[in-house]
């Protein structure tokens, strides 16, 4: 069994920005002219602080997040964006002879495989965790060699197994999932996920996310 | 322990969809003048067949299913639907003492109530899947009584634990589901929830689904 | 020519909207067993003012809007509602021998049908635009009988010229668009149809409309 | 008056499309480790005669239009795009003296610029249409010198009024509207328009547009 922590990393952001969003905005306005080598930040800034939001959809981010199924069953009811997910019905998660979950934020234990008898033994729940997801890799590979398919012997398999999801979305969605997702009405898996994503943005484009 | 089949159940279908959508359809060409008690349905019919799909978007179901986390996950999927979905969050699935899960299509088992000691003995894999079930459910009961709250505890639970979804689609996206999820290609839990209920829409409305 | 002013009708409510959002919602948190026959207002007023506003997609409205094709262009960018608009392709505008364009707000002058000789002599602005009504209709007329099809002639036709458009959108995108579109930022023409119609909305379903 | 002809540019195309979506898309199966330099052709090909369309939104490109706004009206009926267009009210289209229009693809006439007096005389329709355009541009100057803001004035402006649109969409989308748009069912002037922006974007990316 092997345990790891969840994390995302950008694969990709659309080049130049913030020159899309003005050449697109000042379309709309027919004050292409006034367009300099540095006014595409001031043009952006003033159209997210305006709230004309619709001109920050022609930049977009590619995002790939490794989490648990719990957390990707939340994220992709958004609806604006794309997203390819690691099949359960496709891939064999057992492949390498142990099945890898995701660490919750809230126990004490770092990456890891673990062997069949190692234990823990620092916390009486994290004793139930641990033996709860050995028994489902134990489950899930037992039903493949009984025969089930990958897609069947999925049904064993908890909210905690590791799912690896890209997920495009326009940077004014991006924003609006930061607003839900980064928030502590959140789970916290979820806030453990999108909080560093949000700061990684930031960095990358501050001027679309540093509100 | 409790195992449920699945099931779904249309609460709601725009009343009178053919007329809203004859309305809709007419307001186009402006023939209205056309409009006879009984034109609509070989109106939807035609509009159906000429591929203007975009008129019965104004007619619209809302359908409840019961099905397990697995299958919803990929529900969800679907962008052009209103979902409203039992909470892995706020309710605690233990509540009855008890957690509810899906019998999956290709075990011959009914739905039943199983109390800790009773064992079938129907076969190797029903053994294993019912004994995963088991330990999904002490694990969660346990993790509770240890402090964890649902939304941390809900990280034991398997893909086959029942789950409780309202959604709501027009009637073309409608058609779309069933293109996708009747077909043989689709999970074979998703095809046994679709597959009934798409006979079902047919027998409401059969001029918008018996193709 | 024949000269309108704009108005809006509902052709469809989903009936007991509110009863139909509890259940979707209570769904969520598996207190169904707390619906009484008076529950349902007080629920949905919940839901509203707790930002759950998936909820209220459940239900929808589809009203005709009769407005001028400057306002259509803007009405039709929203993009969760299903549109059907009277074709400027397939209908011909002067079919009764005049084409009908909408008084803009801004003009003292109440609909009526005007012959070829009558003038205006409100004012210089209301006589500029009745006579580039006149021409355009006399011109998208002239191409008519030169030859051209409605789908080319259409070329010479105005942004005030009537259109009338069909459009279904769930409850929580009306309040977006209202919230939009009753601005005193959005076009004056947008307001004079939005405002009434949000007021009509409120006193259908209050509880969703009143804040 | 100044007449055009239409036109569209792509602006930005994400880079490396193919290899993002072979990225996702073997995110799915978990065979990343059989991308080389060389597979994103191949894999990017498969998904797309497979079906498997939901991979290829991951890239997404963007357009500018400079077409007529009865086009950009059918335009802005695709729900699953960025639009940024000129605005008509806040733009003064007789900023310049003159009012732009684009030719229609059958009428006869290059770009030009038409002082008052020059009259074409290659046929009655084509005369008629000229003059419709000098009297809506006539029309429009007027009224900003009677005091009308260019929001009102808008009112008397032809379908053939040249606006400007940035339009942002993913692959799959774009394929889908040159379906629709190249169609000998679209009007004349959207498969003008788009039948040569299929070839540029098939010029770009073959393996996703060449079917």
């Amino acid at each position: 069994m092997k345990l790891v922590k969840p994390n995302s990393s950008i694969l990709h952001i659309t080049p130049h920005p913030l020159e899309l969003i003005e050449l697109a905005g000042r379309t709309c306005y027919k004050s292409e002219d006034r367009i300099t080598n540095e006014s595409a930040p001031h043009f952006a800034k003033m159209v997210v602080n305006r709230g004309h939001h619709s001109v920050i959809e022609h930049a977009s981010a590619t995002v790939k997040f490794v989490i648990d199924r719990g957390v990707s069953h939340e994220l992709v009811r958004h609806r604006l964006c794309a997203f390819s997910q690691e099949s359960t019905r496709y891939c064999n998660y057992g492949k390498a002879g142990q099945v890898t979950f995701v660490i919750p934020p809230w126990l004490d234990i770092a990456p890891c495989e673990l062997g069949m008898n190692e234990w823990s033994t620092r916390g009486e729940a994290l004793e139930t965790w641990l033996q709860a997801m050995r028994r489902a890799e134990s489950a899930y590979l037992e039903l493949l060699s009984q025969g089930w398919s990958p897609q069947q012997a999925r049904s064993v398999l908890p909210n905690s197994l590791k799912t690896e999801i890209v997920v495009t979305a326009n940077l004014r969605e991006w924003r609006h999932i930061f607003d839900l997702r980064c928030s502590k009405a959140a789970h916290p898996q979820m806030q453990e996920i999108m909080i560093p994503l949000r700061a990684a943005m930031r960095k990358r484009i501050p001027v679309i996310f540093d509100d």
